[in-house]
């Protein structure tokens, strides 16, 4: 399963030595936490890696309902957050001793933990502040073995966004001599790495394109009365008709002209732009099958666009050879087909093509990111976070003396 | 003013080398951050230590007071706390720097912070939590060199209280071949750090023997209307007259009998015991010279009575060759001389006389934790903090590329 065709580094030296890196994530919907086992042939960007294996641990549901009550930019009590500091720690620490269990007990090399965020705060150079918490001690602790953890402080203290923190890791992923590629994730909001070929660190351009599944998202909520929470393979768009007035007022939107860097978010497409916009949607069509096929195409243009728009050309089109489709939007069927339609000549394959499960990705990255901590290699791409300085991101914990 | 006079150690090998390890450190008092230079010589528990520059730098009046609004248990908002996290971090940055230009501009090869506590939650085994702020990664950029912080965390993981974590140091700065010493700090709250002759780290035995300055502080701010602070060098203390009666009654406080290892804190002798203790004061005298030498009494005979009760003997006496006082209260003459006349026979020594300013030795004890942690040496005393096991303190950050 390995997945990134870098020729053979030298069978000599220590670097010959596989790691094993246990990768711990959990995201802003606070659903639980992903623990993915990576095998690493290699360091910094020559890296080659495989995912191994893949656990996800929900968390309790009373420490998930607090932490979305205690996130930015809610009030909550400076004690509930030291609390919620340890029991997340304790959480991730639980959710990397049963992966552990799952691989028969043989502990990684190493663990990497993003934590989970609980506010960050975008702001100009050096203004911008995040707080990752879930005590990584306790999770060397329970393991045994050292974690890297803390991985945006590093980018925001040498005067960047600490996102995202993604590119560099889908660059030592995808990065092809002879093809360019985007790597285009559709999580909540769309976002793309473009990999042109043999590319340097340095020519990665990373960005967000908008809306992933967002909107959709908040319309089959909403057709539902909040029963459905997402259009399962796109099986309500592909019943659909686009609504092109809707979608065309949509796309006027400023974000979609506006040069990258740039980031959307909740405040640009989650709730609010859907009660907005539903007004609209219901007097075009009655179906919510338009709806959603609207909302869908709404991602899959602004997509596209983005790319003509902002990627470098070959041509009248722009100069990428393959679309590499992760998050929970590349598991939509009608969504890719659209895609597909916008984008001629250019083929999409879904992540899990290459050995990487859709869940996986983001853990998978940051166990890369640590790696590149134990390497002394810089991970942060500063023309995407808009840092100064490249930085080694992360700090390092060790574990207490003795068997956990 | 080399203190520590370890015999010297095999002039050949790496470790021959001097580090110069930057100790950032700020209270509970949120009054500002102390930057101690600290010069060490060998690793681990044999590291000979030396403090070489002192730096002091007071926080803004409006960042202090959002500091001591957000400490626990207050209630506050999360995004307080992240910006706090960011802004804290930039104000020890800004330290950090401040004492690298007063010496000249040589970088230190280490920084070790304490941070910020914002909340320190003890419970039992496995329940404490405990949070730091100050974003480290802030400080590695700002002056270009490794950044240990998060101290606390390791030994919480390890199942202790996460404190004290200065007896270690202690250990290592003024353990002696034939002297049986006590490092008494004098804070808010006394503590003391027994290192027996000979004494291995195992053999340290530390706790708080009760209030240090803090009943002394309050009765000071009661009898001048808020104006005085504490009682400067004793003054006050010495035209008094110590009002048995009322010390005999403070003095059956169920704390002094307990056994260590054991804690004080503000509940215990802060503003509710001096106000509670008043009405009784007053009806004994009405001289505020009284009261406070009654309160400088209390300190010294609970100090007294803690050594007697809770270290070894010889013979009669507790076997204590040497108190090393520090803390402000060491500079109170009229405290010193009170706990001369209850341990006779013991030399009484302040810590300034080994080189070591009083205002800097929690700021070089953290540089000295800073160090074990490149030397991989666990430095927090597990019979001290109660943890199940030795640990290496603290995360390492490392500097982003290029000049600060």
């Amino acid at each position: 399963m390995e997945i990134c065709r870098m020729p053979d580094q030298p069978r000599s030296g220590v670097r010959r030595r596989v790691r094993y890196v246990l990768g711990l994530m959990s995201g802003t919907s606070c659903d639980g936490i992903d623990a993915v086992w990576v095998e690493i042939h290699g360091r910094g960007d020559r890296m080659r890696v495989s995912a191994v294996g893949h656990y996800h641990r929900a968390y309790a549901s009373a420490l998930r309902l607090r932490l979305l009550e205690a996130m930015c930019p809610a009030e909550t009590r400076t004690e509930e957050l030291v609390r919620l500091h340890a029991e997340v720690g304790a959480a991730f620490a639980e959710a990397a001793r049963k992966a552990v269990t799952r691989r028969g007990g043989k502990r990684p090399d190493l663990i990497a933990s993003h934590g989970q965020t609980i506010g960050h705060l975008p702001g100009p150079r050096g203004a911008t502040a995040t707080l990752q918490i879930g005590d990584p001690a306790r999770i060397a602790a329970a393991v045994g073995v050292p974690v890297i953890a803390d991985f945006r402080a590093a980018d925001v203290a040498a005067g960047g966004q600490g996102a995202p923190l993604v590119p560099w890791t889908d660059f030592v992923l995808f990065r092809d001599s002879k093809l360019a590629r985007c790597v285009q994730n559709i999580g909540g909001i769309a976002n793309v790495s473009y990999l042109p070929a043999g590319a340097a660190p340095e020519d990665v351009i990373a960005f967000d394109t908008g809306p992933g599944n967002m909107v959709i998202d908040g319309l089959v909520a909403h057709a539902t009365n909040g029963r459905g929470r997402f259009d399962r393979d796109g099986r309500l768009a592909a019943r659909g008709r686009v609504l092109e007035p809707v979608l065309r007022r949509w796309l006027r939107d400023p974000f979609f002209r506006r040069r990258p860097p740039k980031s959307a978010g909740r405040e640009d497409f989650g709730r609010p732009f859907v009660t907005r916009e539903l007004g609209r949607l219901k007097k075009a069509s009655g179906r919510a099958e338009d709806w959603v096929a609207t909302a869908t195409a709404l991602t899959a243009r602004t997509i596209a666009e983005a790319y003509r728009r902002f990627l470098p050309r070959r041509g009248t089109s722009p100069a990428v050879d393959e679309v590499i489709a992760c998050g929970g939007g590349a598991a939509n069927a009608t969504l890719l087909a659209m895609l597909a339609g916008e984008l001629p000549h250019i083929a999409i394959r879904p992540i899990d093509a290459f050995g990487i499960g859709r869940q996986a990705k983001e853990a998978l990255s940051f166990a890369m990111l640590g790696a590149a901590y134990d390497d002394g290699v810089p991970a942060n791409l500063p023309q995407v976070t808009g840092a100064r300085r490249a930085a080694v991101l992360g700090a390092k914990y060790l574990p207490p003396a003795g068997d956990p």
